[in-house]
């Protein structure tokens, strides 16, 4: 973003004045922004009509009084095109174009883009094909729906790529404080990642919610992520389309265990960005970060009056990892002190019903017991009475205002959360929030929030120790060309990986070259139309003897010529046999054309499609991260040293890795992926069985 | 249940007259059976206040005009023992005993609980430690504390373990039909499975909800459930207490695989009940099923008025494997005709806004939607603008209308959901209920719902078809005794199951018995404290001649000797090694306290503990449903003939398998535990290579 836009989406998202130009949409427009309470001044725009909303029209944009900090525009595509370029002109600040009929329209749609984004220079323009902007700080709204959503001065910055999505956000019974709503269209101009960026430097947005389709630009969503991450705003994002898409490479195995979806979560992950699955989750996480802050770390010392609700809050922690400790005998001895002969301590706490609504006894529980679990975070259940029928509601506010007190003595986040969604009323949540506690909705959300949040607070601390490097630039390429194992065994070599010794040669000097580099060997027939060795019978292994080879060789032409006459060659590589390994690795690295270079580790051998056990960072990936993905999946069991095999150097083998996909990086403009299945690991070191390479191939 | 008891029972739930005896929590229940409309006689007891809550006072039981159909007893336990007994001595039908201070309380109480039950007799007693119980179809109530929900003359009866959690639900906003709330307390009389089994046969009943935290009778709850769903009642189970409990044999490996909570889904399995994760869940399903009823197939036709909320719905279906199918290309080309040209005509389909409320328009691609996909259910998503914001709200509720007719007209069950639980008003959901079409809340929950209907109607199907025998009944014994790898392969061989061809030796005499079963061979020293013997250095494989055994004996005795000098012995076995097998599969049956027998499977060898991939039937299981749950595994891609290996005989193997767990189930009496690991698989048969064995010892 350029310094001037920047500038001048400063003026679009708080503006002194407001030009909406159209007819029916813009005129609702005009309701939303007077609902939303605009002080400032609204010019009408319409060349046909008196007045919109009851403002009258100005006939054109040249008889406005000045140049609009904000301009809503509703009119068809090559109107709209026409205006922005005469806003333009006139030194207008931003544009929120609803107007739709563009890139998503087809090819003439597109031209009009084309224009549209040449004709907007550096203003601000939000769209095409959106809803606009709200921004609740300063009642400002250009929004052609009606429209809800609160403000306390402070909360959540929502970017969405859905304008009925954000229509539905700010509908929300939810209390989410709120700060901006951006439905950002087409994106043509202003993207999410400008959005992000520069929304995480508003002193008033605690956290930034985005709704992601698709990116625009990985490499800025990344920056800008970071930087709201070094600013301690967190960004959550709702990623949808999550569908697994073909990979390009379908002859490979990464592309059936690492789809697009993978390669989104390695972007997350290592640009600080907590990922919610669906918009009620997007809404609580946001909630709970706004209101009480991310906790420091992952223990969590929980609260209920009922035997049910401890048990739903132990079952639900331990499915997504979340720590309740429990209380060690000292701690147990004292608690059960405070509380009824019937109570069972325990963390979660069911402080149970005598006691219930009588904060002088219910207090200290909350205090020392959130002491004694050296707790990060807290959290009290209670469902309160729906209206009409709630004559016991001050039971349940006694309990809660002295567990607000006890978790702002501890200065932790907290949150009081009801079991079921709804059973927390609109005027509580409130008095929760004047509190500094989230008032949440849901169990399972309010624990997938709390374990999120304190997440979040260790992807900072990480990231902060150890910036990732920026990401590669993706090779703008396609078609790709197969190489042949022998051939890419040699890449290998000359990447860094060690290799079985072997050497090509034709059938008949099969058994010589076979006893040349040592009993037992491997035999492989190579051939184009051989991806698939062992389904073709172009292998044998195990091999002791020149005579077995030559046998061998006579088998493998008779199976290769009975499956597929044309994939007969004469050219066998001859290969020393690898030791049974400790452990079977996949391991590829890959050229995505949106995310650049990707690495994927996972189970190997038999097992790459058995049990889809991998691990995709983007790169460059330090020796670090590279361990922590491996120490991450179910393979690193046996890696650890499994029924007596001796154990491997993780962070060896790390470095190894890390290294050797810097190298393939290194040679990105020649290499589209190179997959290695199996690498055999050992103790000290690994070996690559079988390489599938893939150039790019002459365009 | 005796039918004394039955009759009681339905006296408890419809009563004539229902006497309150206590205090204030009596007064409270009066004043809740009021706001219930409870149209028959209310009888206050309590012989020191003239009234509670309106009502005069009756000093004693002796002294009411008649044996009440129903009782509130709320006074403490040692008079409540009494009270029950003058009840059932006057011919009262039920009672509800909220008293606490029973089993819960200690030996004492449980002391108090035997005199309970025995006074109870034949009457119905729901209870002691519990809320009661509330008949929404005939206004009766019995419940202490303020209470909601509504009744349209149906719906769904729910039972929980939990107080608490009953209430939350009645305060729920969500429109669920509701016909009976009960609150089980101790069930030292009445238990879940006795409400099921009655509930079962109420016309009213869509549905039952129950809320399990531990079962009493799991045999009672299996044909209890069986019995609902021969009447086209499903069961809806939300089970807490999900973590797993250590198991009892916590040497074998099937502990860390299976524990209670696979023997609950099992029997879930096994009773046609549908289990849901959380209580918004529970709540969600009950109310598409008593609403729409459950889709005889899995195929769904969903519509949206946003590309957002359509991949929404894709996502979440391609997680919980619900099936959108896709049209065909003339199906595609019928769609595109009555759509707009920016429409992209796929399922889910974003109909688009431009024809967004004109039902003549919609409605027609509603039903010509459902048509071509075949849909045995359909879904709109649509959140409606909050209260105060909604001048649209025409527009939404003329496609809303427009769907239920296309739905109405198909005959299919069909929902309207919002994307945030909230937005779908309580007007529109009482609306959309009449036109019995569900009103959703929430698009992962919708999708949850719809899946979990379909499955109940496809588990409907098969129980009905291939109804499982009783569970088998459970050992009352605990302690086990480890018998040695050689003794349990006797025991193998007895049970009709391969193994290799081995004897025992002492290590002199080892290369003699080598030659005889034939190199390659495998040796194992036996012992008491060898029960993992690969850690211990007792196992060598692979060895192909005698001088090699030799030399095995003697490596083995030191390196068993190293680590554990008091497990040395003399004792060998020698086995022939088996071929490398198509799959390595792990094969257990063990006696459970509760549950009888169970069987599981899963990928054996390293991979048991690496991926966890396992299933668990209770037995008796069919062939078919073991072969089920072999097609289930991820090791079933092995079976299935992996890279060029031979495909094994699924259906054969799962035969053998069945007859092997029929043969362990008749030595029930001595044997605890079977485990086979690994059981080698092959194209034809299997082979027994590692058993660890568990007898009931004498206690």
């Amino acid at each position: 973003m350029t310094p001037a836009r920047r500038a001048n989406l400063t003026r679009l998202l708080s503006p002194r004045h407001i030009a909406f130009v159209g007819g029916r949409d813009a005129e609702v427009a005009i309701g939303e922004a007077e609902r939303r309470g605009f002080r400032g001044a609204i010019w009408a725009v319409n060349p046909r009509r008196d007045a919109l909303g009851g403002h009258p029209c100005f006939r054109s944009l040249a008889d406005l009084p000045e140049a609009p900090d904000a301009v809503f525009l509703a009119v068809p595509a090559p109107a709209a095109v026409e205006a922005v370029a005469e806003l333009a002109r006139m030194g207008a600040g931003g544009i929120v174009c609803y107007t739709a009929g563009f890139r998503e329209a087809g090819a003439t749609g597109a031209e009009l883009e084309r224009r549209l984004i040449e004709a907007t220079g550096d203003m601000a323009l939000i769209g095409p094909n959106c809803y606009g902007m709200i921004n609740y700080l300063d009642g400002a709204a250009l929004w052609p729906f009606a429209h809800g959503g609160t403000c306390p001065g402070w909360g959540a910055a929502i970017i969405t790529q859905s304008g009925m999505l954000s229509s539905d956000i700010t509908m929300a019974q939810r209390s989410l404080p709120l700060t901006h709503m951006i439905s950002g269209g087409n994106q043509s101009v202003l993207t999410i990642e400008d959005f992000i960026d520069h929304l995480a430097d508003h002193p008033a947005v605690r956290a930034i919610g985005v709704h992601i389709e698709g990116l625009r630009d990985v490499r800025s969503f990344e920056a800008a992520c970071l930087k709201a991450l070094d600013r301690g705003v967190p960004v959550v994002a709702l990623k949808t389309g999550s569908s697994r898409i073909g990979a390009r490479l379908t002859v490979s195995h990464t592309g059936s265990l690492s789809g697009a979806d993978d390669l989104h979560n390695a972007l997350f992950d290592r640009s600080g960005v907590i990922r919610v699955k669906n918009p009620s989750e997007l809404l609580e996480t946001l909630k709970f970060i706004c209101v009480s802050g991310a906790p420091a770390g992952p223990r969590v010392a929980g609260f209920t009056c009922s035997g049910g609700g401890a048990t739903m809050l132990a079952d639900h922690a331990e499915i997504i990892g979340l720590d309740f400790p429990a209380f060690d005998a000292p701690a147990q001895a004292e608690l059960a002190g405070m509380l009824p002969p019937i109570a069972t301590v325990s963390n979660p706490l069911d402080y149970t019903t005598p006691i219930w609504g009588q904060p002088g006894i219910t207090g200290p529980v909350f205090e020392r017991a959130i002491a004694l679990a050296k707790a990060d975070a807290a959290v009290l259940v209670q469902d309160y009475p729906a209206a009409g029928l709630d004559e016991s509601k001050v039971y349940y506010l006694n309990d809660a205002f002295a567990f607000c007190a006890a978790a702002r003595r501890h200065g932790i986040p907290a949150a009081i959360c009801a079991t079921l969604p709804e059973n927390l009323d609109a005027e509580t949540r409130d008095m929760l929030i004047a509190r500094a506690v989230a008032p949440m909705q849901g169990i399972d959300e309010t624990l997938n929030a709390i374990a999120a949040a304190a997440r979040w607070s260790a992807m900072r601390a990480r990231l902060s120790a150890d910036r990732p490097q920026p990401l590669l630039p993706a090779v703008p390429r396609n078609d790709v060309r197969m190489i042949e194992e022998a051939e890419g065994k040699q890449w290998l070599s000359a990447l860094g990986l060690a290799v079985p010794e072997g050497r090509v040669v034709a059938g008949e000097a099969a058994p010589i070259a076979a006893a040349e580099v040592g009993f037992p060997v491997v035999l492989k027939m190579m051939g184009p139309r051989l991806a698939h060795k062992s389904e073709a019978g172009a292998v044998a292994v195990g091999l002791v003897d020149a005579a077995g080879v030559a046998r061998a060789v006579a088998d493998m032409r008779a199976a290769v010529a009975a499956r597929d006459p044309a994939a007969l060659t004469d050219r066998f590589l001859v290969e020393e046999m690898a030791e049974r390994p400790v452990a079977e690795l996949i391991l590829s690295v890959r050229s995505d054309p949106q995310f650049g270079l990707a690495l994927t580790l996972g189970s190997g051998g038999v097992l790459a499609e058995l049990i889809g056990d991998s691990a995709t960072l983007l790169l460059p990936a330090t020796a670090f991260e590279v361990e922590s993905a491996l120490r991450g999946l179910k393979v690193a069991h046996l890696l650890g040293g499994y029924r007596g095999a001796k154990a491997v150097d993780i962070a060896g083998l790390a470095a190894r890795i890390a290294g050797f996909a810097e190298a393939v990086a290194a040679r990105a403009d020649v290499l589209a992926e190179v997959e290695i299945n199996p690498l055999f690991v050992y103790d000290k070191g690994g070996v690559a069985v079988d390489v599938l390479i893939h150039e790019w191939a002459a365009t």
